[in-house]
């Protein structure tokens, strides 16, 4: 195929590129980056450019006004080269160096746009940069190690390079049996980057990093591909550790037993099979996963790198380490890039770990005037109150069930998940993901069922089904159960909520509620001081915030200051993929961060204790809910 | 034996010693650093101080001076304790932390007063520091790691802590069984300090440095003691490579056909040998011995590191790195502590080594006013111009003559080598070193023996010797050789220096002469705009300038500003050892060096037959000769 060269103003870049490359490709491989967020779609409008002289295809667009097209410009993303091309590119287009583009953290700073901080800048963990070196003579006779590095700190500015040994032995053949034309990979690894690999051609555009959040029942794999900054796939699975325990003490128990190696087993053949799926559906090459960056809880991370758990569980609970360094990710049996790295988010405490570090950073709690509350809702729930002045973090047991997990019908959030229930015309109606016949609920569908059941007087404020209610309702053994879907009437299976789900769910709500409650009296703060109050969770949907103050997982505030923000742990942790600066940010927030232990506190027990009713035993506390809603018998 | 506080005022550091320690060794534990020089031998009379109260032993000193005594000044190292003690030491006693005493470096720096740049800081590359952590509680709850570099980086300033995923392993148990109290050994690795191991006990005074002057004909190795920064004791041997050929080129020649492996092993052989002499003699353990810092020549350095060399022998000279990483020592073969470092020294080019950039930061020549040479004869001489603004290095291909090798009876440097050669009473007079019958000849005896046999006329301008001239001549074959001691008269054995041997001294001498010249004429210099010259070698014994010049290794300039330096490779190593900005200047000075390619240039060959008499075919170039000397017929 003819290959054409591509000049980009004012940046005077430079690329050469085959015919029918896009020109937003084009960009990329030149490393300009774009502020487009649709990661080439068309639907953006974003990567407007101008064709100052050269031949293109172009595709139509309506995203561009009549005068924008009057004016030359084009979607770079709808553009195509047929041969040696002039670009200009307009400065509202470039994003500059200082810029993360993702979609999922797009769509998420629409969500909080109080945040005013510049966007981190754009320096990825991990990085691939083809350089064509000079080739040597009596004149220029550095050696080849010092040769690459010249040449990538003029391509990068990086200063602060190491090259192994390893890579420098097969240096000078390599070197010149590619005559002098190579990429290298490149990882930052704390206070100096490291000269990866070194592979042939040019590689610069395949560059992958998988954004791991290793929760104890979840565990989920985000795909980003670094030169776009966008997530190309996700998929999650249950952690197969599940086996020995649904609890973290469970697991740590189980480890002093079994060895932490059987663990760490588990977790990492989860990895890999969800890194596997993601690969073989997009065609992207192992070997072009350069990284892989985990947050999780503290034993979480302790089981992913075979670290002694044992004093996690026992007073005063001290973890082996907080902030591990990045290492290759193959030592721990990982399956990318054999010299891949794998880093770790920093965690703050024994219980309040990694996932809170990077939903801090997600949420921008750490930046911000006034102060605000981000409640992560995993197995353990994790809370953090504060402003750019102070944090405090505490955790709260929860177990399983807002993730679905501990709960006869619960699943992930996947194709066949019940994710809404509400009441149309007076009858239950139920959404389902993918619009299939249902097989289970994930935890948004869990807590608007009980809301529903609540209201219509199905489940009593203790939770309890009541007699003669609704006809859905079935008793076996004097236990009750709610059929919501049938096989019979075309569900996949007969989907229900158990009273042992419903008790799952209010010793979960409760013990995050205390714990809230807690934190707040030891501050003198009331739930009226929370400015913006955050749910981050892997409940599966969007969940409905009104149902979730209905049952008392959330307090009583207006909606407004309420925002659900989904899974903030892999957000934060895909901001330090793409940021340097941003990894280094966690571990400020990491230090800065005061970790209260509340499971030896006096008052725990009683506010639990108040909070195991719909919504609490204290219904002042809810006031919104007594107003407006009907009176439950 | 009892233990006994002492307090050091103003510092306010204390240390518990037991009886009989002397006030240096106390205050070196407490890491204070005190301007000694002789390393507690009581000759240097720098460590004064004053003992406020307790009760002390104290040795005789006539260092003291009456008000001194009468001032209660003691000598640190000739006092020791006998109970608790409050100390104070006087500000000129404190080294502060900006100095680094070594014997060798001190006795180096008295020879060339002008150097005025403030020493490097006490930083060594490796050392080892006793914690005491505090025990965990629930509001004392870090993690072990963080804990532990917590701790470090308040005791030694340091932040760029890592500390990998082995130790962190073994932590949590390792901290409990000792309660919480440890020694850490760090090392500088590039950008950051690496927590290398973790010891039980305070081992903080064992610390050991092995110094490496890795030379194409002999090795030489310096056993330094961290806490003093003393060096303990030194050993030589000669390169075994040698079976693979004396000359650099050979080397290279023979590991393409053997491998790089070959000659690495032989290499890691020699370092192990000399280390384990060290250990032996001195009673320290290697676990003790933290690093090892080399210097040598470019190939050197590549066979130690398993570095691919071809390309160094074949145009454009191209090595594989100038500057490797420090990485474990283990992994190369050397026996040292498990985890310890195994540093190079970097290299300026293919064919100027890490002993140059040694020999430039000894001898400060980077950072002089006017200019300055500084000639290091190894098998390959080695020679550096300039000045704090510019430096021009180049090579000469010497051959080992000078320093003993490829000499008939050659030797290193020690017990029963000829050192010394000189006429008295008009007889030919020697020195032999440990004043023991002689069984051959270091390199300063070989040229005072060719000057002197010069000056007698038993050699003609040639260097050939002249029949009827001596009785001491003997021909065999028509080859004439000089014995200077018989086994009949009670050498160890006939010690003679023959025809070949005098060639080869001229040949070596010839070509550092000529590259002296070339280098000179290239940037419009000559001789006497050199305001110092350093020779730098090892000839073994300090040799005399003046036989130097007769011989016309040495161009004709006042003595005055010559200066033999020995072993500037090892001098500059050791000051990168004990401390990192040195190493770190190493780096500076390598990309500051410009390395002309002699080899190639049209009139070396001239200059090198101009040069191959005695001292050179032009006489007029060594003016101070022919005024002087008795014309040779």
């Amino acid at each position: 195929m003819a290959s054409h060269t591509v000049i980009f103003s004012p940046l005077n870049k430079a690329v050469v590129v085959p015919t029918g490359t896009s020109l937003l490709e084009a960009a990329g491989k030149a490393d300009i980056v774009i502020g487009s967020v649709c990661a080439g779609d068309g639907i953006c409008g974003r990567c407007k450019m101008v064709v100052k002289h050269g031949k293109v295809h172009n595709g139509a667009s309506l995203l561009l006004t009549r005068e924008e097209i009057q004016g030359g410009l084009v979607l770079a993303c709808q553009t195509f080269v047929e041969g040696d091309l002039a670009v200009e590119i307009p400065e509202h287009t470039l994003a500059g160096e200082r810029v993360v583009v993702d979609e999922d953290a797009q769509r998420f700073r629409a969500l909080h746009p109080g945040i005013t901080r510049k966007p981190y800048a754009r320096s990825p963990l991990t990085q691939r940069v083809f350089l064509e070196l000079p080739t040597p003579t009596l004149d220029s006779n550095v050696a080849d190690a010092e040769r690459v590095m010249e040449m990538i700190t003029r391509r990068t500015g990086i200063t602060t390079l190491q090259i192994g040994l390893r890579i420098v032995r097969r240096l000078p053949d390599f070197l010149r049996t590619h005559e002098f034309a190579v990429t290298a990979t490149l990882g930052r690894r704390g206070t100096f980057t490291e000269v990866m690999d070194l592979d042939e051609g040019d590689l610069s555009a395949r560059n992958y990093i998988a954004v791991v959040d290793v929760g104890t029942t979840t565990v989920v794999v985000h795909l980003v591909k670094v030169v776009t900054m966008a997530t190309v796939d996700a998929q999650a699975c249950f952690n197969s550790q599940a086996v020995y325990g649904r609890e973290v003490t469970a697991r740590i128990m189980a480890s002093e037993k079994k060895g932490v190696a059987t663990l760490q087993e588990q977790i990492i053949g989860d990895i890999n099979r969800l890194i596997e799926t993601l690969v073989a559906r997009n065609n992207v090459h192992l070997k072009d996963i350069t990284a892989v960056v985990c947050a999780g809880n503290t034993a979480m991370l302790h089981f992913l790198l075979g670290l002694p758990v044992h004093n996690i569980r026992r007073k005063p609970y001290i973890a082996a380490s907080f902030a591990p360094l990045p290492f290759r990710a193959a030592e721990m049996g990982l399956r990318i890039n054999p010299r891949g790295l794998l880093y770790c988010v920093p965690a703050i405490g024994s219980w309040v770990g990694a996932d809170l570090t990077a939903g801090i950073l997600a949420t921008g709690l750490h930046e911000r005037e006034d102060v605000a509350m981000l409640i992560d809702v995993g197995t353990n729930g994790e809370i953090v109150l504060g402003n750019k002045d102070w944090l405090v973090a505490c955790s709260a047991s929860t177990g399983p069930a807002l993730e679905g997990g501990s709960v006869a019908c619960g699943m992930i959030a996947e194709k066949g998940a019940i994710e809404k229930v509400g009441v149309a015309d007076g009858r239950l109606q139920y959404k389902v993901i993918g619009d299939v016949p249902p097989k289970g609920f994930c935890g948004s569908g869990i807590i608007d069922l009980i809301a529903v059941l609540l209201d219509r007087g199905v489940i009593d404020r203790a939770g309890r089904f009541v007699e003669g209610r609704d006809p859905a309702v079935e008793f076996r053994q004097g236990r009750g159960r709610f059929v919501i879907a049938r096989k019979a009437e075309g569900a996949v299976k007969d989907v229900f909520l158990t009273q042992d789900d419903i008790e799952n769910v209010i010793t979960a709500k409760a013990a995050i509620f205390a714990a809230t409650k807690i934190m707040l009296d030891r501050l003198n703060l009331d739930f009226s001081g929370i400015s913006e109050l955050f749910l981050a969770g892997g409940f599966g949907s969007y969940i409905d915030r009104r149902n979730a103050i209905k049952i008392g997982l959330l307090p009583d505030l207006p909606l407004s200051r309420i925002k659900y923000v989904g899974n903030t742990s892999i957000w934060g942790a895909k901001l330090a993929a793409l940021s340097s600066e941003a990894f280094e940010e966690l571990h400020e927030i990491r230090k800065k961060t005061t970790y209260y232990d509340l499971l030896g506190s006096d008052d725990y027990v009683n506010q639990f204790r108040q909070a195991m009713f719909l919504p609490h035993t204290n219904i002042e506390l809810f006031p919104s809910l007594t107003e407006s809603q009907p009176t439950v018998e």
